[in-house]
């Protein structure tokens, strides 16, 4: 066995104990977390200094390094996060239907959790917490592997959630983090059937697609946002207008972050001119299509080809003109992630046509992308956006990380 | 493009369509199909003769044989589990859950299809058509890829129920099959990344497996059954007796067939006092552990390491001997596959822990594993039994076959 294969078997060991751990002695254990990571948040300080202080040596950039970089305030907001998870309700155990059969079966669907979920995620110490937090309310044992660059900061933060774990009772490899952090160990993860339910890839396109290619274990994607704001020649413009500029610059590095608009091309002269002045404040770049060049003239670069799938998560805007709301709608699904798209509109039967044929997780009428989000969408919180139709669509909370149990009373039924 | 590139193609640009095509018109193409299948079924029994003939000469034993053979009487219940499905509430375009946020958001979560099915079977021709039919019902087109052995069969099939699909107004590539039944054309189906939301495989254990392996599209696996029985020591012993025999014996070929029994040691004599003579009449082969041989003698011979891995599909039985419940639940949990495990009790408290310590898609208490099917638990029909926690857990009905979107209403709302 390899290290990875014990740890794996550990977890799924722990599985069985944590699937019938009972709701108060998990939120004991999230309790136990919040106050050891605040108690000793000078260790986990201190390692994630040394995190900052080798990216900072390796050029890493300020944007990154500033993702990287934890501080007593931020802290202070992730414990809070865990109390959060606390409050949520507990979803395993509950049953969501059950009848009792002509033969007398008594049939119920019990929810239980996935087992072990293993995540693979980049450089932000945060969902270290995060996703442990979450798999541990909902019953699931995490297996967590983190970016090379927070390794400290992680494995700190791992072994201090392992002695909470301990101290409430719950076996430590509840929780556990992959030690090693080379391709080697990410590609070993990715084919630990019969250990791992699922693996969830967080982070860059990338790391998703490669991940979703070569796993052998099930995976969710999660994340990948190429969206798009169709405005109808039927658009309040003004509207269309602010909700164009929200959904690109309110938080432009984010999955539900606006990257194309499409606009119907009778309208386009007016709309540019209510549109232009708020996306000149932030200085968005244009990457437009011939008609759309006509209009914006040297404030746009002609946008090539590539530029029709770009999820640039930055300032930069894909403009394309459409003759019609069925061109934005075939354009959408070949060129979205069905992640979430939006049409601005008045007239009442294309709003409730463009619901109905894009095929997307969020789809919305007259209103910015940026609302995908398990808190906005009322879970409480997320693990994650899926962006593919098989177990989970959307935001994911607690829910979406459970499965079902068939729970069939009997009295000595044969077939 | 390759040929199934194309047919990939093609199925997608038709799921845009099927998705929002509405329960009547779903329904008068079922209507059509079962028509044309009536009507038309010399044409199919023709090409089934040919199928079956081919088969006999390369020497396909005598209980493939029967399962590739259409007759008259077949196609009529073939026909009547179309009309079946025709009768089963649609589950598209059910809205689970809708709330309107704080902000005035009104989100919706709304049931819609997977969109494109990719199922690979094996040589029986009835799947061919059962399997398009819940597809079509649940809004999804499928693209079948059956055996070798009923190429004929199924071409036949899926030409008439193409030219169905047409007469009802629908588009004929929302079911297809694949033409070339080569290995080539199963490994590139499972590669269709864009094309096929999720792939089905429908057959043996090895099929099963290597999809689950090689596949990058999502899989669902389905009906690999190690199932057990748990003889308590608090078991009534005729009870115990009546269900091992119903749930090896009535149709041993079946993935919720029992393949290995587990019998606490204190009343195992008196357990194969009762158990043997109904065995004894089917000849069942016992394959036993060194406690269980000292009692049944010659009756059984020694099981092998593998037997406890085994799934016969046959009348054949790995016999084990434990301690107590908790040997018998951590055995399950390593040898079982996750399908359908009993208990044979009259303890309450052991029963409670059996449903929640044991990890499978269905767990019972005094009644048989054969009962776990769509049929049985009230779906009304199935298109498979998931072995997986991911998506859908046991018997696989229309429900289970969709995805959801969420849809959302705004009025200018911006983040």
């Amino acid at each position: 066995m390899t290290a990875l294969q014990q740890q794996g078997a550990a977890a799924k060991a722990a599985s069985y104990t944590l699937a019938t751990a009972g709701t108060a002695k998990k939120n004991a254990a999230l309790e136990a977390i919040a106050s050891i990571l605040t108690e000793r948040q000078a260790e986990w300080l201190a390692a994630n200094a040394q995190d900052v202080a080798a990216a900072r040596e390796a050029g890493m950039r300020p944007a990154m390094l500033d993702r990287l970089t934890l501080t007593p305030e931020r802290i202070a907001g992730i414990v809070d996060g865990v109390r959060q998870v606390i409050a949520l309700p507990d979803p395993i155990g509950r049953v969501d239907k059950m009848e009792t059969r002509p033969n007398g079966l008594i049939i119920g669907r019990r929810r239980v959790p996935l087992g072990v979920i293993a995540i693979i995620f980049e450089a932000r110490p945060n969902v270290t917490v995060d996703a442990a937090a979450l798999c541990l309310k909902s019953g699931n044992v995490c297996i967590l592997r983190g970016g090379r660059e927070a390794i400290r900061s992680n494995r700190c933060a791992a072994a201090l959630m392992r002695e909470a774990l301990v101290s409430a009772g719950l076996p430590e490899d509840c929780i556990s983090l992959v030690q090693d952090t080379s391709h080697e160990t990410a590609h070993e993860l990715m084919h630990l059937d019969g250990y791992v339910d699922v693996l969830i890839p967080r982070g860059g396109a990338n790391l998703i697609r490669t991940v979703a290619k070569e796993a052998s274990v099930p995976v969710i994607r999660t994340g990948e946002g190429v969206c798009h704001i169709y405005v109808d020649d039927e658009a309040d413009l003004d509207m269309a207008a602010k909700i164009l500029f929200n959904a690109k610059c309110s938080r432009p590095s984010v999955c539900n972050a606006v990257e194309c608009v499409l606009v119907q091309k009778d309208i386009a002269k007016d709309f540019w001119a209510k549109a232009l002045p708020l996306l000149d404040e932030k200085a968005v770049e244009l990457r437009a299509d011939e008609a759309a060049l006509d209009i914006l003239g040297t404030r746009a670069r002609p946008a090539a080809e590539s530029d029709w799938d770009a999820e640039y998560d930055d300032y930069i805007l894909a403009v394309r003109t459409v003759k019609d709301m069925d061109e934005a709608v075939s354009f959408i699904n070949v060129h979205g992630t069905g992640h979430s798209e939006s049409i601005i509109t008045r007239n009442y039967f294309k709003a409730q046509r463009f619901l109905d044929a894009v095929d997307a997780a969020a789809v919305y009428v007259n209103a910015s992308t940026r609302f995908t989000d398990g808190g906005e969408f009322g879970l409480g919180a997320e693990i994650g956006i899926s962006t593919q139709k098989m177990h989970a669509r959307g935001p994911m909370g607690l829910v979406e990380l459970t499965s079902c149990k068939y729970v069939i009373y009997g009295e000595g039924q044969v077939r």
